[in-house]
């Protein structure tokens, strides 16, 4: 396929599936959008909303239409979703690429279907989102100045990479290219970690005899830093159990900073709290900087 | 004194007495505001910008001249101020409170002092802030719709509580009553774990290799969960040191509670995963939800 041209196949149409294929139409990168799910109702609004052209439930006739095929489907139901599709493509098939958070488990779910990493299959990960879901909140300008991460293994067909990696920067995307393992490591540490750290203290106060005081008390600090905790149980669910070795080392190396900041709070250390406190707030304004920096491009 | 009317002293002017004094001359709860410090610069800063009448660097000028005297120097140097302060106390002096983070170390202060609570000592803290810093700051409207905590003792005088009291309830303030522990439990649950837990996972992906892939591809959560890392180091070591047991009771809550989460994640236990982060999102929704019926009051 010679973009722009070509037909979509967006499999599980929500908030990124519906906001991916708005922004491909504005941009012209894709001319043909069709949705593809088990159930006609969120499809049929898809078309509705003028997101998708069609639909169909028939996830063989799907494939054979696809120029891109892109999983939305949640991050458990992906590997499904890949086992289902790998066995279906031949060299001329649709190159196949997804949206879930975490890469690792999808990747082993390919190798074990197939034995090694079919070469039109490129996973990626767009890092954006929104409080909403649902087709109804999608947007095609949801991944203007956002990342999508690229995780290219050998193997792939370089087409079908140079392919992905357009269709996402046409979306206004900067594309940033990753190994599996890094970018589970990466997402762990400043994302399911984060949210895991969120529940466990919201838990831990809700659960605190003085609650009632607790909330009534607590300040805009604490709304910022627990806004996460309000996110969805099941992806987050989901996510926690797809990246299990990733998130249990970032669990442990947050462990062992907290532990040495413990220590100094017991020992009355003065010294090494105002030394962590330092280099942490310099990380974090340098942050900031940055993502100042890309919002004003 | 019976208010309104009076005189205002504020030891230490920046953002939290310079707020404090511009919203009383506004409410005309007070009449007459003078500024106390070591140093005249931001005293003279004060003056120029109506904050204050006039200031004083003389500590025995300014409590003979008080009605009210706010304590509002750091969070360590509170407990000195306040040691200097208490001894100069006669049954007939100024009504002396003050606005620091923590209540146990300045109550023990006190205590260590005097023998026993000095009845017109009324230990308060506003939870309110801002980024900023300084005089220059300082907004009458600091406080409008923010919580003032009291926590006053057997012993205190009760018209010097009522008086604190009516105080912030004229900044616009909601005052609750608290006791020390359960005022320094509640901080440190709500206000000072947070802050640890953002500056230790800061510092923990500064200190990886994959630092600056992190930081990249870092999202919007990351920076809301994040933003309390930018926080005052000087500052929050302060209050870490002065809040030393009822932090480290709350680190080890926290710990526990996190403690579960991983083991969930490490024995693929989704239905642990799924019901503690419901009662999370649970908890952090009505808390929000309290925050925003607050906001349109």
């Amino acid at each position: 396929m010679a973009a722009p041209g070509g037909t979509l196949v967006i499999l599980g149409l929500g908030l990124i599936g519906g906001s991916l294929a708005r922004a491909l139409r504005a941009s012209g990168f894709c001319d043909h959008f069709v949705g593809c799910g088990h159930r006609a109702p969120s499809l049929e609004r898809g078309v509705e909303l003028g997101v998708i052209d069609e639909y169909t439930l028939d996830l063989d006739e799907a494939v054979r239409r696809a120029d891109i095929l892109v999983v939305c489907t949640p991050t458990l139901t992906a590997a499904d979703s890949l086992a289902q599709i790998l066995p279906m493509l031949g060299q001329q098939g649709p190159v196949v690429t997804d949206v879930a958070s975490v890469k690792g488990s999808l990747h082993r779910a390919a190798l074990s279907v197939t034995g090694s990493m079919p070469p039109r299959l490129v996973l990626a990960h767009p890092i954006a989102g929104s409080e909403r879901s649902g087709v109804d909140a999608s947007s095609g300008e949801l991944f203007e100045g956002h990342r999508v991460i690229l995780t290219p293994v050998p193997g792939n067909d370089p087409q079908a990479v140079d392919l992905v990696r357009r269709m996402w920067r046409s979306t206004g995307a900067e594309v940033v290219d990753m190994s599996v393992q890094c970018h589970d490591a990466v997402l762990a540490a400043t994302s399911h970690l984060p949210h895991l750290l969120a529940y466990a203290l919201v838990d831990a106060l809700a659960a605190d005899a003085d609650s009632d005081d607790m909330f009534r008390c607590a300040a805009g600090g604490f709304r910022d830093f627990t806004r996460i905790a309000s996110s969805d149980p099941v992806m987050w669910r989901d996510i926690a159990l797809a990246n299990r070795d990733a998130l249990l080392a970032a669990i442990d190396d947050f462990g062992a900073h907290l532990g040495q900041l413990r220590s100094a709070v017991e020992q009355g250390d003065g010294d090494t709290l105002y030394a962590t406190f330092t280099r942490a707030k310099t990380a974090r304004d340098e942050f900031a900087e940055i993502l100042a920096r890309r919002r004003k491009r």
